[in-house]
């Protein structure tokens, strides 16, 4: 068995459970450890891997073959897409459930990306009304995004993420191998997400990232392997104070209120989330600084680190009343009244519903057609 | 307003909070304070009724005015039966939820029978991850059975109950005066489940039932608040034990894995849920005896408390391999065996696999065909 280069680890406490992030490297290969690593999450002697058509060509017989010793494995392998994270890629994994007999002792195993990790969650969440489930995460994205405060989901023909529930895995293991074969936009979509931590959480990180965004913009795995740690420990220490996202959580979708619309809008799959939460971070350091709370330079500071990664920083053109209507969707609308993430300063961001309405219209125009 | 004839409530605690059971009557009148007494239960302004075509002609005109003056309100009507607890009716209440423009601030309000609470509450628990919700039974099976617990769920063609999740009510109101207009067939079919209490819990109560079940029957609806009452305590108990039905709770499925069976095989809706269950604690108790815990009289005196109430007491004719197979389906078994919930007396149930599988076989070949 390989070696990995590095292993690292860190632990989540949620209210229901603490369940181990192993990051690591090499255990999704032929001769690596992953069966091995998960199998003592495992709670019953049944397994239902749930991954899609990309991703099962690259990583699945290597899990399949290293848990059919101990398990019962079962497969259910989906379209690969956004526009396929709905309802009847749910049934599909009910019918799997089913058809194999299998009972709360089950536990899933989600090997993809966030797509595939928030149907898996949200199947399990849902399968005789919970069952455990394990995520192998193969994006940065997923990496860094999902591997830690429990949110599952599909999406609602109108509106992104509708359907869901929070619903913690048993442990996640991010292998950094797997993106040697993600597409070069996806790998700048997850640094998008990694870049929204740095600006709402610390700008210390953001120096850190300045410096490192070149090795990891080139596979340099311990560097990622280090970014994925730090931002796991940002959004664990947020979800902590607040799982169910009554308060502080909120602020880890800064960005994502005008990135939902730019998704909406363009139809889902067209732009990845992460270049939609660029842009959309863009547009909230823009109206951050219509409000006084950002300098000019700060903004091309934010805008310079989006480029090293490869990431659009203007939406596509909307016509303003379209977006403002989209925004109205949104799950941060309080009372009828959108609530926006802007930042006081890099690496100081808030929830508020106070800004003038006319600049929300002008960050919005600035790009309409 | 009329003043209600009796008013009695009691308190569920759970994990996630507290909620209040209110027993009264006369609430759902035209001029009764079903609105005034739920609303203060109610955290936004956005309000979501869900009900069905025999309950919405009864009770919904009484509740839509009442809460209409404070509130935004929408209505989901659905149509009536087992048959459609299933994954259309939820994207039914998604889609109400969205065209409304709802978010989450929205309490669904669940106005019906079991089916209409199980499937409000499934909607509520996964709507945005999860959204309040107030159930208003009009059965008196929902009313002992869906009150307390948090189960909420669908059907999945290969199962009953298999797609759910555990989410708790803010409040119940359980309106005795509902039952005047509830079909003869499931007052007895609620009963069933209250005559369960009794056989699992305590011999005293059964008791009560030989003397109270006339007047229950003809509906003394001060003597049906007492009995919801005591079951509510009884599963209010056993629920603050065991949330999730790890250990003790699964006591409070006796009788329905044989009542899944039937149920399964005559299709939904062909048996009611309670005359299954009845037919099943029957069957249970049959192999109670046969195992040497209950006494040919035992048996007999249950026999006897379920036909005072109308209720079957064998099931239909069906073979045996197929009965087993379905049984295999069932959530109680474990690590493929079956466990069963039996009786080592009157009062007192316990789960076990440890019992021989000729006299399962026996248990149904006496009335297969």
């Amino acid at each position: 068995m390989a070696t990995p280069l590095f292993y690292d680890s860190l632990t989540v406490r949620t209210q229901s459970h603490d369940y181990p992030i192993v990051i690591t490297e090499d255990a999704t290969s032929k001769d690596g450890s992953m069966a091995k690593q998960i199998a003592p999450y495992i709670s019953g002697r049944q397994v239902l891997i749930v991954t899609n058509d990309t991703v099962a060509p690259l990583y699945l017989t290597a899990l399949e073959e290293g848990l059919a010793t101990d398990f019962t494995v079962k497969v259910c392998v989906l379209p690969d897409g956004e526009q396929y994270k709905n309802q009847s890629s749910i049934d599909k994994i009910y019918d799997a459930l089913m058809a194999a007999h299998f009972n709360r002792d089950v536990t899933l195993i989600a090997l993809g990306g966030g797509v595939v990790g928030d149907m898996t969650g949200f199947a399990a969440a849902s399968f005789m009304r919970g069952v455990n489930f394990i995520q192998i995460p193969t994006t940065l994205l997923s990496q860094v995004d999902s591997s830690v405060g429990g949110k599952t989901g599909i999406n609602h023909a109108q509106g992104k993420n509708m359907i869901g529930a929070f619903w913690q895995p048993k442990m996640v293991l991010a292998d950094m191998s797997t993106l040697k074969t993600l597409p070069a936009r996806e790998l700048s979509a997850g640094i998008a997400e990694i870049i929204k931590y740095a600006l709402i959480m610390d700008e210390t990180f953001l120096t850190w990232l300045e410096i490192n965004l070149p090795a990891m913009m080139t596979l340099d795995l311990a560097v990622l392997g280090e970014a994925v740690k730090r931002c796991c420990q940002y959004k664990a220490k947020v979800v902590a104070q607040d799982e169910r996202e009554s308060g502080v959580r909120a602020l880890l979708n800064f960005g994502h209120t005008f990135g939902h619309v730019i998704e909406t809008h363009q139809g889902y799959g067209n732009w990845l989330h992460g270049e939609a939460v660029a842009a959309g971070m863009m547009q909230a350091a823009e109206l951050s600084q219509k409000m006084g709370w950002l300098t000019h330079d700060e903004v091309d500071r934010i805008k310079n680190v989006l480029m090293l990664a490869n990431l659009p920083t203007t939406p596509p053109a909307i016509d303003i009343k379209t977006a403002l209507d989209l925004m109205g969707h949104d799950k941060k609308v309080k009372h009828g009244q959108i609530r926006l993430i802007l930042l006081k300063s890099i690496g100081s961001a808030i929830l508020t519903n106070d800004f003038d309405d006319q600049l929300l219209s002008d960050v919005w125009s600035q790009h309409s057609v």
